[in-house]
């Protein structure tokens, strides 16, 4: 069985990152630890640097993951009955997160144009209500890719305004397609920003989940608040200590390697998008490739009798489909698509 | 300034521990990650073994630390109007648990009774309400030092059914006095372990906190689900791959360092208990000596005038009381003694 669904990749974290965790670890002690004030410095400098977008130090929270914080800020940007928008298909937390926290939502279709996966801007607008209080965003989009536009994010800004935005940006550092730019959409304008919670991290970037440290930028300081209370309660616990090392050794060292991680990721792409005959909206970013396989019946369970596990389209909200996680070894990716071909030439026959 | 009040140790974690965080940092690849087979049975081993209680591998769920699993547990267990006990004094996060996810709840105060801090059987019954629901149980009790024997734990036991027991048992390893024992209270017996949530980890013992894993031992199916709610759903992240490495290391190979900790602070316990001129109820276990203070005016703040840290007793809901970490190298910890010293000295001259 080649698994492609876990959305992580199979690489080797960077070295710098792996000499950042074994001096950690040579140090010896393990104490209470707070955020190093490097890593503030290295996450403002990040955002500078690779996004045009400046923040104050002050406007950074520190979180032991995105989702933890996707389910937090239901919980405490929404009352009880206050309802939120939520993207489809979407990455399932975002939809979990509302619902664990049983505050009403909507769902919001994306819809395929000209290849990209977009939002609908009449369906966006027709699902608020008036206790329409938050946006879930997911830039660049999972599934499906899509990096969207500075003027694309000014639209639904606008159709969502004045709710507060929670943007998932975990993959904004993934952009394959050299024409593509991630915009943070609370770097277009004040209004925006100050209406926005913006979630990052670097753990799926260079693939270290399991170290575990995230963050928010969040300019309004009563916003900033309601997000910070639990982790300053210490419901919500503080990343490790080797997730704030791996995330300041990656930001500071990390580049060479992110260069290199894109061009394999771009490559093994292009190996999936001309490699398999289903419709896949062209991923411009991520190393999750959203196929389009509701003509073949039953087909995540056809790939898996074949020995490829991808994730079911039903976990995002769209039957029919599968999620396909390229970031592996190519020869692994090449064998994983023959074995699908094949499955589907079966299934054809 | 001598910090003598965040509540870890300032050793260095067992070789054991060091040399298998480097083998994990080696491997390189640190992609989400599931607790290893090997720290399930590790924690079974290790609750027989230390403490004689045999619990089922499937009673166990991993947690990212015990106070985060405080605060779910309010929120889980305890209905909106359901109504909780909680000891005074106590570790903050005991009385932080129900107010944070504002539920109700009365404080039950601890007496000193022959030199040990311990339950007042009649103020606990009288504090039941017809909605209370759970009882917060400190033990080893924290702060105090008490380690509650078999008898006292079933009478606590008997005064609170059929409510939830939740044991925040952090300090179970590191009871100092030869003669006493650490008994789980869900270890007396079928309908105690059927309505009791214990909470331990190796953090505090082995002084990793920073790494991050914890566990629940829960027999009843129904309370174990309630509990694991939250992490199946990743509104609280799992522990990080480190926690675990740490954790299965120390539980299997850091039984000589331990016992060695243990002679060590004994030692300055001694040290804190007939060096200081202010009643200390005598540490059965912890590194924290619970000191009366209430003759010395402000003696917070004149300790740290003096240049030692404690935490204050309001922390704890005892204004007056001051809590000192023992848990550091002798002569720093001679010489906060001595400065203490020099502070009563100069207050009451």
């Amino acid at each position: 069985m080649i698994p492609l669904w876990v959305a992580d990749t199979d690489f080797r974290a960077p070295a710098a990152v792996r000499r950042a965790l074994e001096a950690r670890v040579g140090h010896g002690v393990f104490g209470y630890s707070v955020p190093p004030e490097a890593l503030r410095a290295a996450v403002v400098e990040h955002l500078a640097r690779r996004h045009g977008w400046r923040v104050d130090p002050s406007w950074i929270l520190f979180l032991p993951g995105v989702v933890p914080a996707l389910h937090m800020s239901a919980r405490r940007l929404l009352g009880p009955d206050e309802h939120a928008l939520v993207p489809r298909p979407v990455y399932q937390h975002l939809k979990r997160a509302p619902e664990f926290a049983r505050r009403p939502f909507s769902e919001v279709p994306l819809v395929l144009e000209r290849g990209r996966w977009v939002f609908d801007l009449d369906a966006l607008r027709a699902a608020r209500t008036p206790r329409t209080r938050v946006f879930y965003l997911c830039n660049p989009q999972n599934p499906g890719g899509t990096v969207f536009t500075r003027q694309e994010l000014a639209r639904l800004a606008e159709s969502t305004a004045p709710c507060v935005i929670v943007s998932d940006e975990i993959h904004c550092d993934l952009v394959l397609d050299e024409s593509a730019r991630h915009v943070p959409i609370a770097a277009l304008d004040a209004e925006i920003s100050r209406r926005t919670v913006t979630l990052m991290s670097a753990n799926k970037t260079f693939n270290f989940p399991a170290a575990g440290c995230g963050w928010a930028v969040i300019e309004d300081a009563r916003l900033r608040e309601a997000m910070a209370a639990e982790l300053q309660a210490h419901v919500l616990p503080s990343p490790s200590v080797f997730g704030y090392t791996a995330t300041l050794a990656a930001l500071k060292e990390g580049g060479d390697w992110l260069a290199g991680l894109i061009r394999y990721l771009r490559a093994n792409r292009d190996l999936v998008e001309a490699g398999l005959k289903l419709p896949i909206a062209h991923v411009q970013a991520t190393f999750l490739a959203w196929v389009d396989a509701r003509a073949v019946p039953d087909a995540h369970a056809l790939f898996l009798r074949h020995g490829v596990a991808l994730s079911p389209g039903e976990q995002f909200g769209a039957p029919g489909f599968v999620r396909l996680n390229f970031g592996t070894q190519r020869a692994r990716l090449a064998e994983a698509l023959r074995r699908m071909q094949q499955a589907l030439a079966g299934a054809a026959g």
